[in-house]
């Protein structure tokens, strides 16, 4: 007699995990650094990967990005030259507020993963959600704007926690703020101690470098693993 | 014999919109208007508040105030001595993205209706899934940060259209920032025509008192309708 076999699904994300590392051997088996770009509405997303994209040299890059609807940000991207594909969410109600892994698998037939070294997918806009939900990606990154204030690292804390890299943007507007740059620094170590920051201004240019070699560090580790 | 009778039920949030009724029964027998304040992240919809709350006069507020955890804003707003009660959605994952009806009524054992004339909800920080549930509310409040961008209206329709108030903030820092006030305007209208306006900074305190005379009127409405 043969001794049954019981599996219990531990995980309500199970489905998603399953297809996320699905993504995950499309990407590694292409040798594509996937980055998972994540933050709140208006932090500034897609004008740093316009000043990235637009000064990577010897890094191919493309573009998966998440919208609930229209082509606003890949129509601005696409004007670099980069393969851009859009996925939009919105479908009934308000749409999805985040990507998942199935989303980013059912556009990836469109993506030229052969032709890319970098992939970035670009989320919706969105402190909460997008947390939750592995999309098969390498490396995430959180932007946080100056202008949102101090206390968002203690109030998404799940958001903060699950990056490999802080990026701070909008530091030319500090100024003009009542931003306590220290205090913030503070809050983030307080729920992701020591995690990687960057302070850019995708406005002046400031920290563009930094962000770019940071990419091209996800992206050698990748081919090194390959 | 009887005929039997069948009840489809039409719509996937009939349980929120049911005890949405319910909600803005008990806000109507008290006599209490009751306004959804809605926002990204960061967009200033607490620092509003206390500017707001601290110089209304014969109106008496409270705050419902909605966040996936902590009590940061809450404990700021208690300082002005109105009643504020602690509504936290996070448990499992990164928490609820938005607040429902049932969440609401959840807490209304703790809000003193019998001593308001006007509560606010403030909802967690989200420009998508708040959109898309009432939760007995007469009014809502759609803040936007001119440091958000001109695109909001279009990547986020249904927050734009759910709204019967969009409140333009930060406005003090429109010197520093590359935004055309009247593209997002045009924007807004092209999502909600003719919705009302009010630009604020709530740094300066320009535009407050418009606010301020925005809640009374809604107030006014709700006590003639009593």
């Amino acid at each position: 007699m043969h001794r049954v076999k019981v599996r219990v699904v531990e995980d309500a994300l199970d489905a998603n995990n399953t297809i996320a590392r699905a993504n995950r051997d499309d990407f590694d088996r292409a040798g594509v650094a996937v980055v998972n770009l994540m933050s709140a509405p208006g932090a500034g997303k897609t004008t740093l990967l316009e000043r990235v994209l637009g000064s990577l040299e010897g890094l191919r890059a493309g573009v998966l990005e998440g919208d609930i609807e229209g082509s606003l940000d890949a129509d601005r991207l696409a004007s670099l030259h980069v393969p851009v594909v859009q996925l939009n969410t919105g479908s009934g109600f308000g749409g999805e507020c985040h990507l998942d892994a199935n989303m980013v698998r059912s556009a990836l037939g469109e993506v030229p993963l052969g032709d890319l070294d970098v992939l970035i997918i670009e989320n919706v806009g969105n402190l909460v959600c997008p947390a939750e939900f592995r999309v098969g990606e390498n490396a995430r990154i959180m932007v946080s704007s100056v202008t949102e204030g101090e206390d968002k690292p203690l109030k998404y804390p799940l958001m903060f926690r699950a990056c490999e890299l802080v990026v701070i943007n909008k530091i030319d507007l500090l100024p003009h703020l009542d931003f306590d740059l220290d205090r913030f620094l503070h809050h983030v170590d307080a729920v992701n101690p020591g995690v990687p920051r960057i302070l850019t201004s995708a406005r002046t240019g400031e920290g563009i470098d930094d962000l770019r070699a940071w990419l091209e560090e996800v992206s050698a580790r990748v081919v090194a693993a390959a």
